[in-house]
């Protein structure tokens, strides 16, 4: 019987919904690839009801105590004598979510003497130590396409919202006012602008689906090329890198994984060979960008927005300078848990799951490690190796 | 020599940018529709910088002076004694924008004995009475189709504002908060959803374009159909009235002008065939919608989420109910006066003017009101009489 051990985010203030904002989500039933949405035996949770928290559980425990195995769920996961650290070391199997990640360092996997399986409830497993996981003989799974278009929505809702000027204009009008130059005069289409994608994976190539019929000008740069036929209808211009496609661009996307090539990437070199008052999303994670160059830039007019959802660290703590910078539209780490997400990646939680108890294949498609190195989709994007613990 | 009478809004608070916050703007030449944007011979203003504002003077005063005409400019147009009503008596020519419309009244298309043209920089007349105008001789233009994609952009990043709950997740971010679950307790995916217009002209029809990509279920209805290869294109579900769409769409936006059909349509009886937790966006004018109704049904959650520009009157005032009702994402009348449609506007009021000194017909598709008639392609959208002259 397993021992499982579930980080999870805390529950809402004032404690969950007694009546949800909507009655029932949309059904996706697969992803633009092809790829079947998850497609567990059971499902003992609500879609559309909060998941993700503490209290939610992925709706994991009639299924794990049925079964006979233990469930403990906590949020409590930093610092000296955490309830996570205190669970590990007889813990089978680990899950936590990007947005509230467990950390699983070298130091932790080394002396989590039991572990065998952990689970990203979402998509991005840089939280785990990969050389330590295939080290140690740990699988590593994440819920792959799960959350991939819940981002790319936020992402092209993130553009317009900067290049519109729409959050400072909204705050004017909840604060009584009126002036619509005060509004206006940071306020731009997005109609013919140049509009780049560092990588163009699933969350990049829906960004530019997306933003194609807003009569854009679309660039990407990616370590892999895609198919001619989409670069044709996409109107898609390539780059060979990041460096050389951005001072092409108004407006920049990154939708890349963390890795060495890519922590950093961002940095006041960078940033001062874009256009003057170009806008930066980044909801991919925050040390793919030097964190006080941002600052800066947007301080010297040098960017004229930046919004993403990604921190570091995480939580970040109330004094981050991201909070306060000018012209920003941050938000805390949401952007793949959306109530719609949270169906997919806790009915994929419970597939991996069943699979694993029941000795079946997990899925290919949301194996990073398996059986001591990187495996299937997951080599793809980590493929480089050193992959940080921590973002 | 004519006496141009030009009311704008007021300028920003601390006086206009020393910097903008871009250098240029992106050429646009043609609308979707394959219309020329603006071909005035001069222009004699900055695209990229504000040219609705009082001391913008939609970038006209050296092309009127050179040619002997006297120009007028204020933003004070209502309430006894107003600079307009005091002007008025003697002006050959009005011009205002919608943001900050100027409302030619019957009582003041009567007291205006030298009135010849009015000017809608933007787009919606309704502000004027037509049928006054119409009696007493005065033309009416407006720059078609100007700002239609700046509106259609502001109502795709509102869809996707509200269903993510983007606004309130942002303001937690600004305060220094991190609770995931606030964040998301209201958040969902826009994929899947049905989404309809209320009118599918220039700006629903760029809605629709713009959402298709989002693999949502597009509706629409319209008096006119639109052609069968846009329905197949964009997998158009058609309804026959606006009460037969509403309650298959988890999202209702309304691109419709203001005429007797539509004003009031959206009242309480029509919101409650909703779907429960559904949204409505409305860019087109405010009262299109019951303003009490619209309150209580996001008070009550059966609407979710309501956004839009438009508002009774203009200004808003302070305390007006919209600015405190839940789960709105409400901006002062702004979606058609970015910059780069304020550049656009201001180029095809010098083109009218140019024509109308020079004795050259103004380009057709700009008329709303010529020789007396209904005129143009304006005669598609007022064809309606008693064309509210307030909005």
């Amino acid at each position: 019987m397993a021992k499982v051990l579930c980080v999870l985010y805390d529950d809402p203030t004032g404690g969950y919904p007694t009546v949800y904002a909507r009655d029932d989500l949309p059904r996706i039933d697969r992803y633009p690839d092809g790829q079947s949405a998850p497609t567990p035996l059971g499902a003992d949770f609500t879609p559309g009801h909060l998941l993700g928290s503490v209290s939610g559980e992925l709706g994991l425990r009639a299924f794990l105590e049925s079964r006979g195995h233990t469930l403990v769920v906590t949020s409590d996961k930093d610092g000296e004598g955490s309830v996570f650290d205190r669970e590990l070391p007889d813990a089978d199997i680990v899950i936590s979510q990007p947005f509230w990640p467990a950390y699983l360092t070298a130091e932790r996997l080394a002396a989590a003497k039991n572990l065998k399986l952990a689970v990203t409830a979402g998509i991005g497993s840089d939280h785990v130590d990969l050389d330590a996981a295939i080290e140690h003989g740990v699988a590593v799974a994440e819920v792959t396409y799960s959350n991939s278009i819940s981002v790319a929505e936020h992402v092209v809702m993130s553009i317009l919202a900067l290049v519109r000027n729409y959050l400072p204009s909204h705050r004017i009008a909840n604060e009584g006012g009126w002036n619509i130059a005060d509004c206006v005069e940071r306020s731009y289409d997005v109609e013919g602008m140049h509009v780049g994608t560092v990588a163009a994976g699933r969350i990049g190539l829906a960004v530019l689906r997306r933003l194609a019929p807003f009569d854009v000008k679309l660039h990407y740069t990616d370590r892999h090329r895609l198919p001619a036929d989409v670069e044709a209808e996409l109107g898609l211009v390539f780059h060979e890198s990041t460096a050389q496609m951005v001072p092409h661009c108004d407006v920049v996307t990154i939708n890349a994984p963390l890795h060495p090539e890519t922590q950093g990437l961002f940095n006041s070199d960078l940033l001062a060979t874009m256009k003057r008052g170009a806008y930066l999303i980044n909801t991919a994670r925050a040390r793919i960008v030097d964190q006080d160059a941002v600052r800066q830039a947007l301080e010297s007019g040098q960017l004229a927005g930046y919004a993403g959802d990604v921190w570091y660290p995480q939580p970040a703590p109330a004094d981050h300078p991201w909070r306060t910078m000018p012209h920003h539209g941050m938000t805390p780490h949401i952007s793949g848990s959306s109530l719609s997400a949270q169906a997919r990646y806790a009915a994929g939680t419970r597939e991996i799951l069943e699979a694993w108890f029941d000795g079946k294949p997990i899925r290919e498609e949301y194996l990073i490690v398996s059986a001591g190195a990187l495996a299937g989709t997951g080599a793809h994007s980590y493929a480089v190796n050193d992959t940080p613990a921590k973002s």
